[in-house]
Parts: structure tokens; sequence; C-alpha cells
């Protein structure tokens, strides 16, 4: 695993966790973690449980006791790092969003179809796709339970920088982070909705907004989970945020569907809530990642007068994941997403599929956040996004 | 009041419940009730309580012993009647949306500020300004409980249309709705979000779409109450859609607030879900029409770990308009709504002073919807509203 | 009517809607309402719609243009009135608890029954049983959608007492209210529970307390709403409470549910929260009064994968009453369980039909709350209460 | 650990977790794991993550590399093992009910403080402490942020055993399981309504069932999580259910409070509904452990104007427990509770203080589940709960 922090420490509380709860056909060891501060990183190793701690990526990448890389540093090194390690001969799990930008990010794709020529898979972290209750929804569409899709909203609201003292880490700089709440949150809502709905966006309006332009410059050093500063700090004063703090768009779909989006750290008093919202002719399902062991589901067919939305706790047996979990009702968290991610992801190694998210889901993501930044500097013009 | 369907119905509720249950400084009375159809007319004049019944509107308009008239058919007659009851010095409440056009509500407002040098006052009916919670939330926001505005979030989504098999009512037709779901639900939402932010929409970006665009043509005459039938009945077959089925847009305020808005009437499940979501730097606010006697509030200024959204359930005798109802949480219902626009009202006519939501704001609101109009036709592009 | 504070006031809106929404084959009309003091019960006819006032309800029982007595007063006078208006041939619609004892019950009962082999009916006024979501709910437990029944749990929690200043009213008082908590709130609980399982409570176990025993005397005589004080005001000072502040019992049905009640106006936020649930072997119910359009439902009989409480708004119109009200979404409130019960008395006496809750159902609540008491004063020991 | 069922996985999943990511004094090694298969011990070795398996707890107890003895059997056996456990100079965690009868949990709760002089600690395992909203809503009222408590309300609702073909397991039979629901589901009510509000419960009335009295034998042995079976299975036809399916009961604390308990497994729908609402003078609190990381609270001592229940989402730095884990509105789930646990005995036993629940708290629980057994069995007369 290339970096430590919040990424990090989660990915490890999956690693760890998979092979205790889930039958595998193959045992994940943590081998080796690496970051750039050798005391750190050696910290990082005992607390997290890694075998050994390396400080150059390279190094990690020609280790013979590392089979899979799995990258979760901040979105300006995922295309250097996943590239050679899938030259190298290693499966890979790159952090979301997968890059940058698109041209990066095509360049990952076709590094990881050469790979996937040599057996190698490749995989984007969009772990939100294995909340059970996401991929229970995912199921429930693809059955048919909603018919035609008329509408899917996409909102993803938290509040963090509501303060203007809060300071300038690298996720508010687009040299790190490409771009702000768009790549953050905007890359999650991006990748449901097209997972849900099975099919690619096909064209966005948008408008972006930065509205605290400058913050306070961080004292010290990278470090730390949500807040972790980049390079550059050791100065006072303020600095240019670079980055958005909100995006909205819409969009269609090829079928006809619109979409409706928003990526925001400006709403006060939402933490994480990242809500979808579907409506079919058939259905509607709903969700709200602050409450992720529900799903809300109404169902069109059934007579009006017994009608209405059901809140299924997503906990029971023959749920998605759950047949290796608790009994009903005794709910999973946030972190379990990753150990779900680990387990799919073990399982398309062992069994030598093309895991789900692809790099080519990662990149079709990124396509879209590009023509959201190119609509918003447009005057928000409907803009096609290619396929 | 013109018209007794749906809206009549409810406008007739509010007028004889208003005096008996305010302290009123006039006492309202049902003078007369005009519709085409002498018979039909005379049994709601009946089951409704208005004293007489008109078939022709300018008689009503004629008569002696009516002082306000209350406009409540489709919105393409609006112009024409309130435009002569205010010549013929009349008081007017018009149904909204206030006109099909930007030019008709030019002319009502220009007519209405004739009217006002004379004495005479005239009302758009957003009747869901009138919701207690609404008027507490305009309120707080008054008071500056949220501090700068970040965002607006104002949804309206219904469903009875997903059926392909529901009629070509008269609100599926431009010629008599103008619009779709823009004008119908769209317009309620414009006028809360420049309502509650406190000021008007300064552009938008839009997409609208006609999911089905054929449906049944009704048999018979116009009748009953949501599925109202237009002119023209009688043939057999399908007829065109020619208003929008949804509508999405985002937007800016002068201030710097972003907005989003949808309008549909394909939300599968959702009934009369009019959302508000206002995020500030101090504090939020959120309410469902489905739950209209609560309001939801998260006040950023208080320590995190005791802060949430709290559900403020809006029957407290100091909540507007309730000091007259009944005890804490005893609720109230949507035609609420009616009495207590019919209270505000009588209130201004009483007082001298100009009510709100005036022809202008109603004006305000149409220049909005005829801006996405506007927009969703030219691509999508970012779209000035004049003020 | 006799009274007119705030169950009159509500009981009048009902009189006046009802008739105006829904065909009737009886048109109400209200002839005169009685009060003690002439010159407020004059007002009171004026402003909620009556045509004439009394103060001798002796007188208004005698007249000739009343063939129906609304029994609108604290519970100390049900009986004395109520015999009488039904001795005089009158209709009787009595507002509950039916009596402050079970013997005054018994004798109103007896002459419900007289009456009714003349033609006449008695209905107590459990208004509760006409909110939409609560009939829905008796039908669909009805049709054996529960199954067999296993718990019913009933709490009716509101606050209005938590502050110990709140003074001393009628309801407060023994001689005028019978009990607290108990007749207030517990009589309604135990109402619903036997309505919608449709069978008496067995027996009881039960706990009551007085949490404030001592409040300040009401400076003033008898007014308003809420808080009406009783006779015998004027007096500075404290005074004894002499009812229950909370009642908290358990029971069984002779079918072997199990039952739970409580009762209380001590609870800390809780305005008017009475919720219901029964759970049974095919599927479970839910209600909150607090969200009085809303009815949860479990279908147990569907798979577990997709199976959870449904939300259904009962705003449709093949809901109970909902055919005469606005369309779906659009919701009521608590005053029109008012005109429910006035539509279904006026149909029952134009049917010549008994309606229901009779006198004898008002007799059977107060059996169970007898036992109520005499449990609590048994050191809660099981008390079965006799049908 | 005694026992690798759904409780030892659970725990086994606190003991891996905890280490990883709290800071912690001492290191917990997961030395060995104890069951009488041999085979199926051993396989949970290495599934849980245990170094060494043992099939004799005798055996377990005596190894020198073993310092705390976490007892995860059913309840007929933990007297036996912990005390033996104390006596051989171990810390001992045991699972929750302390034993299954008052007489076990005293002879436990003797032999803790034996070892506690001796510098051993003892603990029970009542996980749902240890959830942060409770942590957070016990902080509060010791805080006093409710002030005088007036009710407490704890039900805890299961719908597992709705079916009659369900088998008889080990918890079903009272030789094995001491009693049913109340055990089972009651033990965590009481506890919590005791942690909550500071003192314990000083009297009881209370009325039990079993609505299903046979069910199915269990062909096959014990195995497995929620449905594990007992010793004794292999016949066919079915046995009797010799405890309790529900159990209803309200109580008294010493300060006047009133407490109303529900635990059943017959609620059907409800998975692992342990709801708890505490209402005071100044303030209210409520929970459900449905939605485990969120806490409401009503701050009675606001103006009414914007009270109301506030929904805090347990999951901000300075909440319990919260400081070591994700960012904020990143959840936690049901088996973080384990985690919580051992990191605070873990500090206990560097820091030589006494853990909270201990044995005695234990056993008060046991006291109260006794009194809840005799008053039901006295026709629920009111049984006072000895200290």
């Amino acid at each position: 695993m290339v970096g430590y922090a919040f990424m990090g420490a989660a990915h490890s509380q999956g690693w760890r966790t998979v092979g205790r709860v889930f039958d595998l056909p193959l045992t994940p060891r943590l081998a080796a973690v690496c970051g750039r501060d050798g005391q750190a990183v050696r910290a990082a190793a005992d607390r997290l449980g890694w075998a050994a701690a390396e400080t150059d990526w390279r190094a990690l990448i020609a280790r013979d006791d590392v089979d899979l890389v799995d990258v979760c540093t901040p979105g300006d090194s995922h295309a250097e790092i996943a590239i050679a390690a899938l030259e190298a001969g290693k499966h890979v799990l790159c952090e979301k969003p997968l890059a940058n930008s698109v041209e990066e990010a095509q360049a990952m794709t076709e590094a990881a179809e050469r790979a996937e020529r040599r057996g190698q898979v490749a995989m984007t972290g969009f772990n939100y796709r294995r909340v059970p209750a996401i991929a229970l929804a995912r199921r429930m569409i693809a059955e048919g339970r909603l018919g035609t899709l008329r509408h899917v909203r996409v909102s993803y609201l938290q509040d963090w920088l509501v303060d203007p003292s809060f300071p300038l880490t690298w996720r508010l700089q687009k040299p790190y982070a490409g771009s702000g709440a768009l790549g953050d949150l905007g890359a999650h809502a991006v990748d449901l909705a097209q997972f849900l709905a099975g099919e690619p966006v096909a064209g966005v309006s948008a408008l972006t907004e930065t509205f605290v332009r400058e913050r306070p410059l961080l004292a010290g050093a990278s470090s730390g989970l949500s807040a972790a500063g980049g390079p550059g700090g050791g100065e006072s004063g303020l600095g240019q945020v670079t980055v958005d703090d909100a995006a909205l768009f819409t969009g269609r779909f090829a079928s006809g569907a619109l979409a409706s989006f928003e990526a925001t750290r400006f709403a006060t008093g939402r933490k994480n809530a990242l809500k979808v919202e579907l409506n079919g002719e058939r259905g509607s399902l709903a969700f709200d990642l602050e409450r992720l062991n529900e799903l809300f589901f109404h169902d069109h067919t059934e007579p009006g007068v017994s009608a209405g939305f059901r809140r299924i706790l997503v906990t029971e047996p023959d749920h998605p994941y759950l047949e290796a979990w608790w009994p009903p009702g005794h709910g999973l968290g946030y972190e379990h997403t990753f150990a779900h991610q680990a387990h799919d992801l073990v399982r398309a190694i062992a069994e030598g599929t093309a895991p789900a998210p692809s790099f080519a889901d990662g990149l079709q993501v990124q396509r879209v956040l590009a023509a959201v930044e190119e609509s918003a500097a447009k005057n928000s013009v409907y803009t096609p996004v290619p396929v």
C-alpha cells in the first residue's frame, strides 16, 4: 500500500478484516506500506498491521512479496504509481478519483488493459458501490424493479469548509487534488449514478463555485486524516484556494433519463450526506450514506392504497455481503465498504475475472468530471461526454 | 371567485374558515362564484357556500356586492380577468402562476400598480408562503439565523403522470397551462426560493423533458379536481403533450448563493414532495411539504458535540399563524394555507398595505420560468433573469 | 352544542365543514351553543357560527330546532347532560372520556340503549378513530393483514405540565376531570387499542404517579383553550393536584396478545405524540399522531430481502375519508377528525344505524381506566376488566 | 476466549481491531480460543485470528500466556468458568447476562471482589454502553442536561421467533439460557436504563408470555451464529419452549422516575430495535440501535419557538470513542462496540482501575430480572428489587 493517511487507514482495516469474516480463495497478507517519511511510515506499519515499511514506492513495487499494490495517495501521483505497478506485473487497486485528468486516466486505463492481457487485474476504489444497500439497489434495478428510469438524483453534501479559517490543505490545491468537491465528492456521485443506472452519463450542464477564495496556509507538514496538509507548508498568511467548493450539474443519460448532481463542502450540518434517488416507471429507490444500513424502496406496481417507500434494513443474510456478518439488525459501518472491496478484488484475482469498477469505469467518471469543468467554464452550456 | 375546481374548493374552504378562527378587521362574505356551466356552478355555489352563482366573469366583476375577485381559473385567463377586475375597482387575488407569459404578467403588474394608487390591493396566490413552517423559516432567515447563504435547494416532486395512460388534461396542453411541471410546480419552487432567500434568482441553466409525448384524449368535458380536463374533449385517440414533464435547473443569486431546482411529475412514489433546504454560514433549514408541520433547523453556532438538525414541530402559539389554532402538537393541513392567505389579504385590505406576494413578485417568478425555458431551448446556456 | 372551549371550537369547525366537503344525506345546521356566561357564549356563537346562544343546557335541550346535542363540557357534567338529552329525544354526541366514573358511564349507556330503541343514536367522541391512517389501519387489520396479533403498544406523550409553575386548571382536579393523563390521554390510547385490535382489554397491571403535587391556583375564571381553568379560581397560592400526571400499564387481550400503555404529560419535547404499534404474525403497523398523514406497514409475508416498514402517505382517494378531500400528498390536519366524526354520525342518523364508538364502547374504555386505577391502588396487581 | 459462536466472532473482531485504532497502554494478543469440538475450534482459531485452540476451558485458564479470559459461552456456564478464571488469577470479561440466576451472579461478584483485592479486574459485557451515542447520552445526563428525570423508556424489539417453525435452539431452553427475551434482550434494556439514569431500578411489575410453546427440535449439533442449537439435538419432532417470548414491565427508580420496559422476539419487522427514551425536566434524549450513529436530544431550556428533537450524528471527534475513528459522518457499526469494550477493559487493566460495568452491575441487572420473573409469577404485583 502506498499512503497511510485517512484512506490508508481505512484500506488497512479492510485488508485486515476481510479474511476473518469472508471465505476467501486467497489469503491477503499485509506485506509492506510506503510513505516518504521513514519514521512516520514505520509507525504507521506497526499501527496498521503491515509487515514492512518502505519510503520509496518504486522499492515497494519491486518487492517480490508484493502481488497487489493499493494506491492511497493524493490524485496527482495515481497515474505514475499505478502504471509503474502494472508494468511491474502487479495487480493494482487505485483510490478514486482515478486521476487528476482525463489524459492520466486514459493512460492508466491503457496500462490496465495491457496488464489484463497478462492476467493482472486493476480496480478503481469507488468503495461506496460496496455499501450493501447500494449493492442491493443495483441488484434490484438490474432485475427490473424500477422499470424505465426517469430520474437519477445524487447529492453529496458535507460541511467541513464552512468555517473560513479552515486551512489550505492539499485537498484545496489544484496541483494535488485536481479539483475540489467535484473530484472528491462528485466523483463518487457520478460513479454511483452510472453504476446504478447501468449506463454512462451522456452530457452535463454545470455550475461551480469557490465561496471562500483564500484560506490560512498550513504551518506544518502533511499529517493526519481528514485535514491532511499538502506539500509546501511552513509559510504563514493566506493562500489561494484553487479548486471548487461546490459543483452543481444536471445531465442526461442516453436512455432519456435525467440526472441531477450536487457536490459541496458547504452544506452546513450535513456531514457525509451522499443521497441517491432513482425514479422509474415501476418504482423508486432512495439512499442516504448517513444511514447506510437502510435502503428505501417504493414499489409502484402495488395497489396505491398500501404503497409507500419502505425502509429495507439491509442486514439480512440474503442481502449483498451480509451472509458473512452479524444477525439481522446489527448494522455495519463506513469501514466495511473496504472489506467488501477487498473481498471482491481478491475473488477477482483468484478467479481471473475482471473486477468492477475497472480503470475504464474510473476513466469514464473522469470524463464526466472534465465535461463538468468544461461546461462550467463555458457558461453552463450542455457538454456531451465522450464514451 | 372565478373557477370552482380544485383551487376553487381550496380557496372556498379558506374563505369560510378564516373569520371563524382569526380575529379579522373585516368579515369576508362569499358573495358569488362564477363558472361557464350554469348548472354546475350553481351546484358548486351550494356546496362551497357561495351566496350566488354567475356564468360570465364580467357579470361577476360588475356586481356591487363584490369587493374582491379571487381568480382560480387556468393560467390562460388570469390576465384578462385580473386586469378587468382591477380596472373595475376590485381587489384581486390571483392563483399562481400569475400568467402564462412574462408579457401577460407584466400587463397584470402594471394594472396592479395603477390600482394600488387607487387604494386597491393585488396578491398572487403562492399559498405555500403561508405554511407556518415556511413563514417561520423566513422569519429565522430574516433574523440572521443562517448567516450568509451558500445553497438554496428546492425540488417539487409528484408522480401523477407516471402512468402513460393518464389522459391529456388541460394541464398538459400549452395553450391552457403555459408550461407543465415548470409552471405548476416550478413556480412554487422559485417563489419559495426567492421568498426565503430574500432576493431574486439572477440567472439559470436548465434542462426540460417530456417523457411521455402522447396521451389519451379526454372523452368528456372539464370536471373534477386533479385531473380536470380542458376544452376540446370528445374525440378519441391520442393527443400531443405540449408541455414539459420535468424541469431541472441550477441558478445563482446576486449574493453569490447557488440554487438548485427540480420540478417533476415523474418522481414515482413522491406525492407532493416540495422539499426545501437552505445552507448558510451560521445554520441550515430543511422542509418537506409532505410533513408540513415540521421545520428542521441546524444551528451551526452551537458546539458540534451537541449540534444537529432539530425537528421543530411548528404548532406552538408563537409560531406564525398558530396563535389562532389548536394546542401544540395538533397539526394543520394543506388547506389551512388558504385560510392564512385569506387572513393576510383581508388584513392588507383593511390596513391599506400592500400584500405579499404582489403581482410584481408573481411577475418575477414568471421571468425566472421564461429564463428556464430560454436556457433549455439554448442548450442549457446560463441565462440571466432581468429584474 | 354544550361548551365552546377547545373541544367546542374543534367540533364547530367539523360541523361547519362536513357538508361543504362530503355528500351527506342530511345537512347539519348549527342551531345553538350553550355556556354559563351569557356574554361569552354569544361571542362564541358569533365566532364559531352558531345561530343562537343559550346559558342553560336544559333550555338548549328543550329547543325544537335541536335534534342532536353535542356535549363538549368537562367530564363531570357529561352524564347529566347526555342522559337528559337522550331522555328528551335528542341524538347525542358526547366527548371523551364518556364520564368520570364507570357508574356514570353505565347509566349513560343504559340511557343510550333505551334511546336507541326509540330510534335515537348516541356516539362517544373518540375522534382519533377518524384519522384516515387509523381508519386504514383498522381496515387492514380487519382484512387479516397482520394475522394473529402479538403486541399492541400505545403511548400518548405530551409535555405541557413539565413546568411546575403551570397553574392548577380544571384538568388537574379530580372533581372536574375524574383523572389526569389517564382519562385525558389514556382514554384515547385504550380506545384505539381496543378499536384496532377488535377486542376489549382483558386485564391490566398499572402504575400511576403525580410528579408535581402542588401548583399555583388560577387567579381568574375559566377560559380559553388548552389551559382552561376550572371553577373556584380567584384565590392565590398553591393548590393540590388531585389527578395523576402519568399512567403506565401493561395488559392482556383475551386472544393472548399483550398490550403496553403509557399516558403522560411529562414527556419533555413530545407535544401530541400518540404512538401506536401493532405486531402480528403476518405484519405490523405503526402510527404517530404528530405525523398523522402517515401509516407505517411491514408486510411479513413478503420476502425478507425487500421487506421493511413502508410509509403509506394516507392521502389517496381510496383511503378512508379521502375521496372527498384534496389530491394525493395534500395532507389533512388534526381538525379534520371532527369533520369525519360529524360525517359518520350524520350518516348513522340518516340511515338509522348505530354509530361507533357507541356509549357502550365509551363505557368499556371507562372500565379499563377504572381497572388501571384499581391496580395502581393495589400495588400494580393484575386486575381483570369486566365486559 | 471461551466460545466462538456469534459473540465469540464479535469479541474477536473487537480484540483484533482495538490496538490498530486506539492508542493503548497494553497490546492485546489473541492467545487461545476454547471450544468442545476440537476440529471446529481449530478452524475458528484460524478464521478468527487466535494463536492457539483448546478444547477444555480449564486448560485455557491454566495457560501462562493467558492474562485475561473472555467468556462468550451460553449463560449456564458463565459462573463456573468466570469464577475459576478469577481464582486462577486471570482478569475476566464475561458476556451478559452475567449468569442464569441471582445466586450465580452473587457468587461471581464475590469472586470478582476477592480478585479485585489481588489486582485483577472483572467486567460484564454490556457492550451497548459502548455505542458512542449511548456514551454521549450518559455524559449529557451526568452533566445535568436532562435535569430531574421523569420517564425512562426502553424497549428491545426483535422478530426472529415470529415463525413457529423456527427451531428449538439453546436460547429457547431454560437450562441453557436461563430466560428468553428477558435475559437476552431485557438484560440489555435494564442495564442501559440503570446506566443512563445513574441509579438502580427500585421495583417492577411484570407480565411475561410464551406465544409459541412448542417448536421443532434441532436435528444437528450446536453451531453457527444466531440460531445456534444447544446440546441434546438429534431427535425429531417438537420440544417445549421453556423460556419467555416476551416480557413487559414497568418500574420505579428511587428518585421517583418511572420506567417502562419491553423485550420481545415477536415484534414483526423490528430486527434489532433497542429503543431508549429519557424525559427530564430540562430535556429529553432518544436513541434507536437500528440507527446507532444518531442520538436525538430535545433541550427544553431553549425557547419553544425553535426547540425540537435534534439529530446529533455521533461521529464528531469530541464524541466518545470517536477521536480514533473516521471523519464526521462516516458511521460506525454494531461490531465497534466490542472494540470500545476492549479499549476500556485494557485501559482499566493497565491503570489498575475498576472497569464498568462491574460484576456487581451485572448482578444488579440479574436482581431486576429475578424481580421481573417473581412479579410475573405473582400476578404482576409490584416487586421491590434489593440492592
